[in-house]
């Protein structure tokens, strides 16, 4: 069976990385069976053998394969009878696009609204390695990240206008059924909504509306960890 | 022949639209015949027909289509043998959400880079009607408007993040060949490239090597226009 290394919390049930849900997703859409070994921050031994220290790493038989991106070729490649993640080469060169995008501007866009909530859910052994690493990236406090995050988050919700005009043609932004551009983008709203009350999205949005339809995807699998948004 | 009522400034080859230059790519693409007949802003009675004031407006035989992406799906619907702009559904989808990035990002970004540049190449006629919508629209002149662009064309760059990573994968945005996703994109390029001799772009930056790739697409098409930019 496939094992997928995923991003865990305290609880083991607190599965919130950005990165990991897209390929969780991923192979739900596939149909492929996984177990998510629990992994935190800093247990880089346990993926030691992947030749990095992130997730998600997914080991499939005797192959290794790391970052969410070359994931996703994997499994379109290796398993091309299953349901396309990509819909032809053309979608595949511009469901890359939507990669990049939902990492500059959702995953990096969020982080500064949300970086702070982050801290609380991590296991023990995870938050000094946490608070170090982050405030030396950030140059400043965890708390003081997401301190102006209530007249922030203004700026971020006007930088997901293409998503919100995709959304008013169809359902998803892959079109009628959801593809890996819309498990990429859910990514970082799915990490948000598992780590923070923090309201990222108003409730009148298409793009909520959206996130509804990705959490109740195969049997509501994104509502089956611990969510502390209501 | 298709007809396109295409933008034009005080010369008849000064054609600037960022939204008639993907339609006119497209056409090219799809290897149709057409005529591109000047069109200014303030000629309002001369597209009356089409129920609206902007360009582009295409009228292919009896029918007349209006709005870039209703005329890419038209072409790709009503010339389905000729080489596709989409690649599919899923591509169609997904380059829905990059014309909506290439609007909200490029174009969006860079009037603000360009605005008082548009205003020298306008025809006299249009000059009173340009000066005042648009200075209504952003609240102040259109100098004020592009005043402190050396500074401010840095975060334009940034934003241009996804398109510049996509780049480093495939030659365009589309994979191997350009398609309605990469026209999309180019024309608020070829509209800034029309008007102004403000650099945009870094010589260095990936995307600077994609425009030129661009602009050397069916025999230097975007090059046989009156070209500001050197």
């Amino acid at each position: 069976m496939i094992r997928l290394y995923d991003l865990a919390g305290a609880r083991d049930d607190c599965r919130f990385s950005p990165n990991c849900w897209p390929v969780h997703m991923a192979l739900l859409h596939k149909g492929l069976r996984f177990e998510a070994v629990p992994w935190r921050f800093t247990e880089k031994d346990r993926i030691a053998f992947s030749g990095q220290g992130a997730v998600p790493v997914l080991v499939d038989g005797g192959r290794t394969v790391v970052e969410k991106w070359v994931i996703a070729e994997y499994l379109e490649d290796v398993y091309p009878d299953r349901p396309s993640l990509f819909g032809g080469l053309r979608g595949r060169a511009l469901a890359h696009f939507v990669t990049n995008w939902a990492v500059s501007v959702v995953t990096l866009g969020a982080i500064r609204l949300i970086l702070s909530d982050i801290f609380n859910v991590l296991h023990e052994k995870d938050k000094d390695y946490f608070r170090q690493s982050r405030e030396q990236r950030f140059a400043m406090t965890l708390e003081e990240v997401t301190r102006d995050r209530d007249t922030r988050v203004e700026e971020f919700r006007r930088t997901l206008q293409p998503l919100r005009v995709s959304l008013g043609r169809t359902p998803f932004l892959s079109g009628d059924a959801p593809g890996w551009a819309d498990y990429v983008t859910f990514g970082p709203f799915q990490w948000a909504r598992s780590v923070s009350r923090f309201p990222l999205l108003k409730p009148d949005d298409p793009v909520h509306a959206w996130r509804a339809r990705m959490v109740g995807l195969f049997d509501g699998a994104a509502d089956k960890v611990h969510i502390l948004e209501s």
